[in-house]
């Protein structure tokens, strides 16, 4: 039955799953040979991007091992409709990730994935987004790869993307942005010590994740640093769920728009000229 | 019947599908008030990111509409296997978009999007990676907004995101790279006529796409304008997919590397310090 089991939340199913047969039979006959002498009791890690917010965004693959999980430490920032899709009868443990105020710091989050993976468990290490865009997935992959604890990684639509897509706003356009920049308003010291050189580049979108309590200093320093304070930029709140909203301005006046119409956390920051096709992209309308 | 088959392929479905019940039921409610007047014959396009190769990777929204759709315009960089999750009795339309040899021109696309759709068709408009990420996306709904057509954009797992992932390289890192940055090896005007002073910048990652052709001149231009020529780079081929392969080594070997084992398209260029990282999470291994 434990093979059966291991073989049917294994690479070989994901084969079948996604039409490879072939793939799957050969596999499977390579399984059926080997396992007298495979070890059962290992447990797994899955770092799974648990995508922007709307659950529709999710992945298959990423469904299917938030399906296996015994167990799933899962942070702020996954939003509750995709939570829900986790096993019913998985173990979940919030380890936080708010601003200055985590649950767990982060080196126990990688102590205890090993720990609980050693027990033989399947560990569904759940995240906003992409685990491996400002997720610290590559700290918490690296304390598993040092301890011998096997894992794979699962790409989510990270927030730039399900943002970008559901507010109408390209980040990248022929004539506007050759390039987008992906860039934290919040830095491991507390401060906002951005390279605004690099950033003040024309041409190019500026993508700010978790900026919103930053967005007065982003704004000032990008003007200081050379940019037009006519430069749109917009905010977006809560991406891709019901509740998002999404405020344009330019870097002179969305601060005095943030501080009126008070955007709701998760929020993302889009600065470039992109922003202006805004008011004819908009598709999303979810509270209409 | 019509309404029952507008109903099943709404945002109602949507709202069940996620389990939002109750808006699901207010929704179906108005629909039933207004469905009299309703005009049935409308089309739509669905602008929607077939995500990187592995079909895995879909999102649950994107093969929804890929299952209703009427006819479908795609780009070469699909994957096939996301091709044959299209709807059988779709209809489907090649439009290229290989380098300098699109099947057609960007203009005929969007227009032939608008034309679809008036007949009233369910236009798939499917891309590799995400749409608003050097997919053109942008270009194709602005005509779709200037001739009144209805659409929706649905995000995709972008190359950067799914390669990094299954190739073991975080873009972000807290000791590494503080920001990451996208751009396109492949201009407009057939040149690599890139802000190299932005790239060269410290503490980031860079992607880029489509660079595969001028590699030898990305690294060149990198080192000349001050990035050390130990400086980690990656090139991962066909990523996601059972013949991904990843290529590591500097910016001043990798060109060198890339002559001899001649990766095949698409493929994605990695430069920055994370890639250190690869040699220790890579962790999917389809040929193994």
């Amino acid at each position: 039955k434990v093979f059966w089991e291991n073989i049917l939340q294994s690479r070989i199913a994901e084969h079948v799953f996604s039409g490879n047969i072939a793939t799957a039979e050969n596999e499977l006959s390579l399984e059926l040979q080997k396992t007298d002498d495979s070890t059962n009791d290992q447990g797994e890690v899955y770092l799974v991007g648990g995508g922007p917010g709307d659950p529709d965004l999710l992945t298959f693959r990423a469904l299917r091992l938030m399906q296996q999980a015994d167990i799933v430490l899962y942070d702020r920032l996954v939003s509750e409709k995709v939570l829900e899709l986790v096993r019913r009868d998985a173990e979940m443990i919030y380890v936080g990730k708010q601003r200055d105020h985590h649950a767990l710091r982060q080196e126990e989050i990688n102590q205890k994935l090993v720990d609980l993976a050693k027990q033989g468990k399947r560990v569904l290490r759940l995240k906003g987004g992409d685990p491996f865009i400002f997720g610290r997935g590559g700290e918490e992959i690296d304390t598993l790869a040092e301890n011998g604890v096997a894992f794979q990684v699962v790409p989510g639509i990270t927030a730039a993307s399900g943002c970008s897509s559901y507010a109408g706003i390209p980040l990248t356009h022929r004539d506007y942005a050759q390039s987008c920049t992906f860039v934290t308003g919040h830095l491991r010291d507390g401060t906002t010590n951005l390279n605004w050189k690099m950033l003040t580049h024309p041409n190019q979108t500026i993508v700010f994740y978790m900026g919103l309590v930053s967005l007065p200093n982003i704004c000032q320093q990008l003007i200081e640093h050379g940019m037009p304070s006519s430069m749109p930029a917009a905010i977006v709140q809560q991406g891709t769920t019901e509740y998002q909203r999404v405020f344009t301005g330019t870097l002179e006046t969305l601060p005095s728009i943030v501080e009126t119409e008070k955007p709701k956390p998760p929020t993302l920051i889009i600065v470039g000229k992109v922003v202006e096709l805004q008011s004819k992209l908009a598709w999303f309308n979810p509270s209409s």
